[in-house]
């Protein structure tokens, strides 16, 4: 049995693992591929590779208004890999930009996050109020960063599909 | 702020929330499938929609010993579903067993984690020694927890695949 204080802060420890091996595999995977490479579809008529990693790191640039870290960093990814499907008439990053940002937009959220203690963790986020965060205290950080883990994974899944003759499923 | 045996038991509300919402959702997409649906691939060559369900069901009963609460519930999908790739020249379960096993198997995870008390949800899993556990705590049942959750999202994503213009990606 350990203290109680540092329970939550063993959880807190289980998530930012959870999330880091989830990204550095991600990372590993999308940061071997050239530019010719990221012009793959997962399937057939489905997203190209590099549309889903500007997705997946816009999804996680917006992370940083939600709990309430200011701004994102690279504003106009939402509009590239949120707003839009892929293959829309419209200009987006080149392989090197989404590379530069995923990178810029994961240090940044991994350094802001070490910093907060566990009652830190539990603020509600941007899109609750006050007045519902008190009926619904589930609906904190912590929270959306766990399913902020699980939509990388998602995402993940589908662009490993792409690798030739992998082992396992 | 709040006392703070409140925060470790908020932080595995949030991570019960988290796999539920994903179970749910897995539960709902192949539960709608007829049997013929759940023969396509999720991509050229790769696995078809029942392997991939019987995968996550069988990778959800490992957990039973995984974290000490006693054996799996259809040991044998670890050879179906596990040990064997798609279309291996072995006898696997039908949709019908597939499903009814996938229930089964979440309904009496979530009811045993429902029952832990925080110590309990840190305690080492199965395949971390005692003397091992002293210098990585982070290897406890928590942390399986959640990464078993992303493994569920990451074959979600492949699954959803076949979903016919599926308007996001």
């Amino acid at each position: 049995m350990q203290a109680s204080d540092l329970l939550e802060t063993r959880m807190i420890d289980s998530a930012l693992r959870a999330w880091k091996s989830n990204a550095d595999r991600i990372d590993k995977f999308f940061g071997a591929l050239s530019p010719e490479q990221l012009e793959q579809e997962v399937a057939p008529r489905r997203n190209r590779l590099i549309y889903l990693w500007g997705h997946i790191a816009a999804l996680n640039d917006g992370l940083f208004p939600l709990v309430g870290l200011g701004p994102r960093l690279y504003p106009e990814m939402e509009v590239m890999f949120i707003a839009n499907s892929d293959r829309a008439d419209i200009t987006v990053y080149s392989a090197e930009q989404v590379k530069q940002a995923w990178n810029q937009i994961n240090k940044r959220l991994l350094s802001e996050f070490s910093c907060w203690s566990p009652a830190e963790w539990l603020e509600r986020h941007a899109d609750v109020s006050a007045e519902d965060f008190l009926r619904e205290p589930h609906r904190n950080r912590y929270t959306v960063f766990l399913n902020r883990n699980t939509h990388m994974a998602f995402h993940f899944g589908q662009a490993i599909l792409t690798k030739p003759r992998d082992r396992r499923v």
